[in-house]
C-alpha cells in the first residue's frame, strides 16, 4: 500500500493537472472585466487539496480511464466547491476572513465581486463541461454530465444543504439531521463527480457495479465532510488555513458537537471500512483509490 | 399588424406557458429544504414580463419551429434572468426592497437564502436545459445549448456586465462603456436565447440568415436596457413596481445619464429600425416578431 508521502505526491500531480484545465478555461488575469477574472483566479488558484479530483483521477485509473478524458469532469467539480467557498464566506452566511491562509474573496475584492466571482465560476464549470473531445463525440455523455453537475449544485443538493445547515445554527439538531445536512452540502457533489467518471465508456460497469461506486461514493463523501468536522476541533489552524474550532464556534451543527469527538471518530472509521468494501471488487486496480479514501479520513487537516 | 392589445394577450398566453415549464421544473413549494424552494418560487413567479421568453417563441413562430421544443430554452434563460436579478437586489450590490411590486428575495427570505435561491436556479437552468425530449434526442444540441447559456451568464457575458456596472456607479463613463455595460449585463443573456432557438433544426438557417438573426439579437437586446433606461426616468413606479428614477439616482450609468434623454429616444428609435432591418428577410413569417420588438421599445414598463 502507498503511504502518506505517496499520496501527496499523487496529489501534488493531481493539483499541477486540474490548475492546467483550469488555467485553460479561466480568461487571463486582467482581461476585463479585470476585477472579476481576477477574483475568480485568485480563488480557484488558492491553497485546495483537490480531493475531489483526486478522487475523479484515482476511479479513473481503477476503471482504466484514461486521464484526458475526466479533466473537465475534475475541472468543473472543483469550479462549483471553489464557488460554494466564495459565496459560504460572505459576511450573509459564515462572514470568514480566512480561507486556505488568504483573505476570503469579499475580503480582497468587495462583496459584490465575490458574489459575482462565485456566479461566474458556477456558468463557467457547465460551460466547459461538455468541451473535452470526449463529451463533443458523445452528446447523450454531456446531457447525463451537465443533469448530474446541475442536481449535486442545486437546491436537493449542494445549496439545499447549505441552506438547512444555515437554518440549523445554535439549534439542536438530531443525528440523522446533522447527517442529511452533511450528505447535501459535501457529499452530493463528490458523489456527482465519482459517478460522471464511471459514464465513460471506458468504465463499462455492471448495474451491481455502479451500485456498489455509488454507495462508495456516498460514504466517502460523508466521511470527508465527518474528518473536517474532527479536523475543526483538533486541527491547527495553521495546516487548515483557517481558525480552527469556527465552525463548532459559529454553532454550527457538525458531528462533533451531536456526536461528541469520541463516537464522531468511531463513526468515521466504520464508514471508511463500509465504503472500502463497496470496492472490495476493483481488486487490484482499486488500490490508489482505496488508498486515498484512507488518506481522506486519516489526514491532518 | 398587430396593436399593443394583442401584443399583450400573446405575451400573456407565453407567460402561461413559461410558467408551466417552470412549475414542473422547481421543486413543489414546502418540500425540504422549504424555505429554498419557497425563496425560489417566490422569485421566479413574480410578475415578470417574460419578454425574453416572448422573443425566444416569436423566432419559433418565424422559423416554424414548433413551441414545445423551445419550451427549455424559454424557462432555462427565464430562470437565469430571475437569479441574476436576485443577486441584483442584494445589499451588496442594488440592495432593493421591492422587485415587480413585492418585497426582493432578500427581505422575504433573508439575505442568505436569497443568495443560494440564486444560486440554485442557476444550477437548475443548466441542469433543465437538456432535458426535453429534443436536447435528449440529439446530444450535440445540449452541448451546444450548454455552451451558449454558459457564455451568456458569465464573466464575459451578464455576470461581466454586472462587475462593470457596479465598477461604473457614481463616475463619468463614455458612450461607448455604457454601451458595452448593457451589451453585457442585458444583451447577451438576450442574444443567447433568441440564438439556442436557431440551432434547432427546424430553423435550417443560411450562414447569412444567421448572421441577420444574430445582429438582430444584438440589437434588440440594447435597446431592450435602453428602454428600461429610458422607462427608469418616465416610467411610473406603480407601473414598473418598483421606485422609478432609481437606477440613475443610485449613479448607475444609464443612457439617459450618460446621452440625455432626448438622444437616448433617438437612439432607441435608430436601433429598432435597424434590428428590423435585419428580419427584413424573413417576410410575412417575421410578423409577430416585428411586432414584438416594436412593443419592446414602446411598451410603458
Amino acid at each position: 500500500m502507498m503511504n502518506k508521502a505517496e499520496i501527496e505526491k499523487f496529489l501534488e500531480k493531481i493539483n499541477l493537472r486540474v490548475d492546467k484545465t483550469l488555467n485553460n478555461w479561466l480568461p487571463p488575469k486582467n482581461t476585463e472585466p479585470g476585477i472579476l477574472h481576477n477574483a475568480m483566479r485568485y480563488s480557484v488558484f488558492g491553497d485546495g487539496k483537490r480531493i475531489r479530483p483526486g478522487l475523479i483521477y484515482s476511479v479513473g485509473s481503477a476503471f482504466n480511464i484514461p486521464y484526458e478524458k475526466l479533466d473537465s469532469v475534475a475541472a468543473a467539480i472543483e469550479l462549483i466547491h471553489v464557488y460554494s467557498l466564495i459565496h459560504d464566506d460572505l459576511p450573509a452566511m459564515d462572514n470568514d476572513d480566512l480561507r486556505r491562509g488568504k483573505p476570503t474573496c469579499h475580503k480582497a475584492f468587495g462583496e459584490a465581486n465575490a458574489i459575482l466571482a462565485g456566479d461566474a465560476l458556477q456558468a463557467l464549470a457547465f460551460n466547459k463541461l461538455c468541451a473535452s473531445a470526449e463529451a463533443k463525440k458523445n452528446g447523450g455523455l454531456c446531457t447525463q454530465w451537465v443533469k448530474m453537475l446541475g442536481d449535486a449544485a442545486g437546491s436537493q443538493g449542494m445549496a439545499g444543504g447549505q441552506v438547512l445547515d444555515l437554518a440549523a445554527v445554535g439549534k439542536n439538531i438530531s443525528k440523522n439531521d446533522v447527517e442529511k445536512i452533511h450528505r447535501l452540502k459535501t457529499g452530493s457533489l463528490i458523489h456527482a463527480g465519482i459517478m460522471m467518471a464511471t459514464l465513460l465508456d471506458d468504465a463499462n460497469l455492471s448495474r451491481k457495479e455502479n451500485d456498489e461506486i455509488s454507495q462508495f461514493a456516498l460514504d466517502i463523501g460523508l466521511a470527508f465532510q465527518i474528518k473536517d468536522d474532527i479536523l475543526d476541533v483538533e486541527g491547527s489552524s495553521a495546516d487548515l488555513g483557517k481558525l480552527k474550532g469556527s465552525d463548532a464556534a459559529r454553532g454550527h451543527p457538525t458531528y462533533v458537537t451531536v456526536f461528541g469527538i469520541e463516537v464522531a471518530k468511531d463513526i468515521l472509521e466504520k464508514l471508511l471500512e463500509k465504503a472500502l468494501q463497496h470496492i472490495d471488487f476493483l481488486e487490484e486496480s482499486g488500490e490508489q483509490l482505496r488508498n486515498l479514501s484512507k488518506y481522506i479520513v486519516r489526514r491532518a487537516y
